[in-house]
């Protein structure tokens, strides 16, 4: 049957569905020089700093590339080479971060979990009580890998008591999870356009302490991922350091609107909120186990079991749901076969609803329906 | 005046005017780890590999981020850090490759020649005998801050005679001007969407020697801007190590597409060096001068001498063109005051007739014309 020239939606966690909107702000061109680009880049950085409260404590510094480049350039920029960083650990974006200080040849404390629970503030302060040489915490809020969300406030805290500096991965979690500065303090927080706000993929941001920013002149071991240099420059000229991906920025500032117009973050959280559940009663009511708790369902992403059956192949299950119209992501667990559903992007529970639809039919004609689902 | 709420043309080096066709692929949402998407990148590849006939001594490596991200990966990937980089220096790009190999604390030799000049080869080759410890060569093709076209072709037999492996930012002339690396041999070439492929900005690619990348593991300084690892992940996967920028992905293949059409390089750098003969006569006529020997001037960019008259004002020329619907350059040089006018993206002579005549109505409107334009 060949497939219809339409798109699916993505029940994915970024790149995801985004508003026709957005997409049709991508139908111009701008001048990285012109005014009218800067005054959207300006107003942009204002907005994304406004989400957490963030001035004037903090400024926006946006950065060309993925979320794992801003994150790069926070760790890179704002951990002096003579730091130590704390990584606690309950997922794959963690063990990204212990890469990435390992390539920067900065020194780290790794403080594992289990990867289906969520991570322990007591014992995180316990660890920066027992060294004091660890002048970071580098803590990923929403650990897409699995879906678990961190208690990032509770952290912030013990960290803050400590005296010691807060790196926040929120690439996922931002926009749609409630983060105050003032209630929650961080040195940088780190997120990218195609996550919560809906935004097509292609830049990352950084919202950093500007006291701590401006004393990282020099740090970075990059130029193209010099935070720093990003954002004096900047100051200076309104413009990019380099070419800006104009289209992305464009496409960003659309659906800023958008999530204002929903109702900021309170409003987009409890969309998202709401396809989770519609998605975690839907697949329970065929058999399938999600991983977590419920206490600890991001509504971000779910990871679920895969049916315990020698017949599940997630290949033939994916293709399935596709040709259904929806793309499902695969699991990222060593130790168990999982696959994840997001609950984020342009979908409503209307929508999850569709997908709970085909996600059945699929199973069923894989054999797998009724019966062999339950783990 | 207030503007009408129409798309000015660009007269810019990149972000430059695209065609509807290209900005309208990115209506579209698409999945990271979907075959349809990764299929998509795989073509990429392999167009831009045909295009310098690359394949199978080369190898194509796409990167998220400006064509400044991709310059520093391929430095950072490549040079070992024992390593040493002759920079022939012509111009502002060849500053920042500079720049970025201080940050990387790679051995430098600066071979500086003057700004309105191009490089010479014989040079080049004297300065490789002179240092035998001297590894690569990091040039700079079209350097976009004057709009000087240096001899790739010569430089890279000079290179090759001495042994050395050439690395060069071909970033302003890809797609435009013709390199075949069975001619023209290179270690490493970048170039980047948003130029004369006329793509939209958002990533860069670097056309890498497979046997030099394939030597190069564990020697990036950067997690995010290692191409060797960005290479082997998608040699296993077919997928972008980290989320790529998958609306700028899927136009620039849409762009590609019309670059075939309209006859790839010879009939790009045809229309551009048309494009750049009506500039150059057309602003000649109305007293402008260039920069640049017309043998030197690039049919990417031109940069003309400022009107020598004490009622010039950039900002005033440029807002006085931008109103009439065109967008130019500031010019970059330290020394005499310039501006520049691209002559690459999706515009025809007769678009640069209106150029014209846009510029010659505003240098009237200020008082700086009859009389006053002639240096």
């Amino acid at each position: 049957m060949p497939l219809i020239d339409r798109d699916p939606l993505l029940l994915t966690p970024g790149p995801l569905t985004t508003s026709l909107r957005t997409k049709q702000a991508m139908l111009h061109d701008w001048g990285s020089w012109d005014a009218a680009f800067n005054r959207m880049t300006g107003q942009l950085c204002r907005q994304l700093l406004d989400i957490v409260h963030g001035a004037p404590s903090h400024v926006c510094v946006p950065l060309q590339g993925s979320g794992t480049f801003a994150v790069e350039a926070a760790l890179g920029t704002l951990v002096p080479r003579s730091g130590k960083v704390l990584v606690p650990d309950n997922g794959a974006y963690c063990a990204r971060i212990l890469h990435i200080l390992q390539v920067l040849d900065r020194a780290v404390v790794h403080l594992p979990f289990a990867e289906g629970q969520a991570m322990d503030a007591a014992a995180i302060g316990a660890a920066l009580q027992a060294d004091p040489a660890i002048t970071h915490v580098a803590l990923v809020h929403c650990e897409t890998g699995t879906g678990i969300v961190n208690p990032l406030q509770e952290i912030a805290a013990v960290v803050a008591a400590q005296g010691r500096a807060l790196i926040v991965d929120a690439m996922s979690s931002f926009g749609a999870l409630p983060i105050d500065v003032r209630a929650t303090p961080f040195e940088a927080l780190i997120a990218a356009s195609g996550k919560c706000l809906e935004g097509v993929p292609g830049m990352g941001f950084v919202l950093a302490r500007r006291e701590a920013l401006q004393a990282s002149a020099g740090q970075c071991h990059s130029l193209a991922l010099d935070l720093h240099a990003q954002w004096q420059y900047m100051e200076k000229t309104t413009q990019w350091r380099f070419t800006p991906p104009t289209h992305v920025v464009a496409a960003l500032v659309e659906a800023l609107q958008q999530y204002q117009a929903e109702g900021g973050q309170p409003a987009r959280g409890a969309r998202y909120a709401a396809n989770r559940e519609r998605l975690v009663q839907g697949l329970q009511a065929l058999g399938l186990r999600p991983l977590l708790d419920a206490a600890l369902q991001s509504p971000i992403i779910v990871t679920f079991h895969a049916p315990a059956h020698p017949q599940w192949s997630f290949p033939a299950f994916y293709e399935g749901v596709r040709q259904r119209g929806f793309i499902l992501y695969p699991g990222k667990l060593t130790q168990v076969e999982t696959f994840r559903v997001g609950c984020i992007g342009a979908i409503t529970p209307e929508d999850v609803d569709q997908v709970v639809h085909a996600i059945g039919a699929t199973l069923r004609q894989l054999g797998l329906l009724p019966g062999a689902c339950a783990a």
